[in-house]
């Protein structure tokens, strides 16, 4: 291990004073081009990098966000956090990551922690879209996936009704005219919603009634036979994980996808899309702009701009094999 | 919002000077049991919270630890780091997750920010279990799942061999007398060390060569006609992902998993072992444990006192049905 560079040992190899240093390396003070250009090639050359908590203290900033997450897998997080690293790291913001499980308690212990660190703002998010209830803290705070039941917070959420009605709109393109739809639990707003712009959008070519259940591939398989009864030329999914599968049992039954009937996922959650066989057409959530666009609104909401309402971004469909027949 | 409670607020509620609330709340000077227990009351009714930064600054600690991961899906990095913050968390330090995605530059550009904001410690991690070079940073490191090569350091890794061992043992229980071998590739550590150990627990039993090629569901499906030429009762999978293509094509051929052949996966990742028709017998790399003993031997650092070498901790065998027949 290397020792560290010290402000003074800085100042002694460009030849000046520890105060001129600080103040070339701030941008402060009234110091010439070429002193200036000195102490940087010096700290440079030292290696030396600025104490944080001494710049935190006297600008009133800790120069770190929280992401508070009750999505214990990561499946959702995070991708969500690189988006905000993206942007808050080239503004030299850490962020730390805290992960409620969703107990409350911890949930509390937390923000408890987070306010007496001082952390500059919260980006809060899990794993369901349901909207919740705002957490109260002396803080900026975005919210991300979940909206925020209050409506002066501000919060980035996907645009899941879009998505689902986006692909109807690619099988009806591709002549799909009898369209069915098995999804998750029906107090899930991710499957409910999805269900009803599937039905929306596709009209008079959707079959009977969405069907409800778990989100596994088991439920997945276990509906093909319900689902067949209606003669579907599609069958759209609430998730990858069903699609996934609806599509190995349509083929232990002797179906073929696409050909007899095509299948799509939601989530583009690439273990089950890319694996699935066929692998699957779905709708990729963009959850590393939705993590972009959060921490945006986080940074104007800590330079005092902050904003209001909610935010729906586009999601993105990815065409595959289970609808386009390729193979 | 609610506004949030300053020392003085705590202080004229106690009735006493801010110093005194300050010792009373840091178990410092020399204050009656009396005084210190109506400014704890204080602070407790105000929901008053401590400012971490004048700890900070006052130890000369930021109470933060950061865990620096090339495993940008977080399947390795958020377990351990689950178990990193059950240590940690109870001491009040907070953990950054830092994303490097395996890329040099930027683990770079997060070492000199994490050392320029004072971490305590960094836990370096990633998704692959080769040893890695050393990190150089002047602040304490242990390395978690993949070891530094620098013998001075702390390592935590997981007993790879000791896991495939225990698979091959529980096989051989159950009666099994022709074990085969499917894995990644060739080149990553992970897969050589667990096919030399199950070659070598097997002993006479073991059949031909390992078949090394890609972790993938698809490698281990198309594997499965050149491993029946030797005609195992026992099929022995170097990853959850590998098991579950095993079982898929096994089925497609006829052949009863495990009445005809068992099959074992690695890793009890629960999306492929509990989705896998049927369920898999694998092991888990008990992951949670490796990042509390991990942020001990941190934490133990972090006081100065710390430890060298490598500490190898048992993985945990899962039975379920591809080995058990039950369904």
């Amino acid at each position: 291990m290397r020792q560290q560079a010290r402000i003074v040992d800085v100042a002694a190899l460009a030849g000046v004073s520890a105060g001129t240093a600080s103040k070339a390396l701030n941008n402060t003070g009234q110091l010439s081009p070429a002193t200036r250009e000195r102490v940087r090639r010096a700290a440079e050359q030292l290696g030396f990098t600025p104490d944080t908590r001494g710049r935190a203290l006297s600008s009133g900033r800790t120069y770190t966000v929280a992401l508070l997450t009750t999505d214990s897998s990561g499946r959702f997080s995070i991708p969500i956090m690189r988006g905000v690293e993206d942007v808050l790291s080239a503004g030299e913001l850490a962020t730390i990551l805290c992960d409620t499980r969703d107990d409350p308690l911890r949930e509390q212990h937390y923000l408890r922690s987070l306010v007496a660190r001082r952390v500059d703002g919260i980006v809060v998010t899990g794993r369901r879209t349901e909207p919740r209830g705002p957490i109260d803290v002396p803080l900026p705070v975005v919210y991300a996936l979940a909206a925020s039941t209050d409506p002066d917070d501000a919060s980035v959420i996907v645009d899941d009704a879009g998505g689902a009605a986006s692909v109807v709109t690619h099988l009806r393109g591709l002549g799909r005219e009898r369209i069915a739809h098995v999804t998750g639990p029906a107090n899930h707003r991710s499957a409910t919603e999805r269900a009803h712009a599937v039905i929306e959008a596709a009209g008079s070519a959707f079959l009977g009634e969405p069907l409800y259940g778990e989100w596994s591939e088991r439920w997945g398989r276990q509906s093909v036979d319900q689902l067949l009864r209606s003669a579907p030329d599609a069958i759209t999914c609430g998730s990858d994980q069903l699609a996934r599968g609806v599509c190995d049992r349509l083929r232990e039954l002797g179906k073929s996808v696409p050909v007899d009937i095509a299948v799509t996922g939601y989530d583009n959650w690439s273990v089950m899309a890319e694996a699935s066989r066929p692998p699957l057409t779905t709708v990729d959530l963009q959850l590393e702009e939705l993590g972009r666009r959060t921490a945006t609104l986080l940074l104007d909401a800590i330079a005092g701009d902050p904003h209001h309402g909610v935010l729906e971004l586009p999601t993105h469909l990815i065409p595959r094999e289970s609808t386009l027949g390729m193979s």
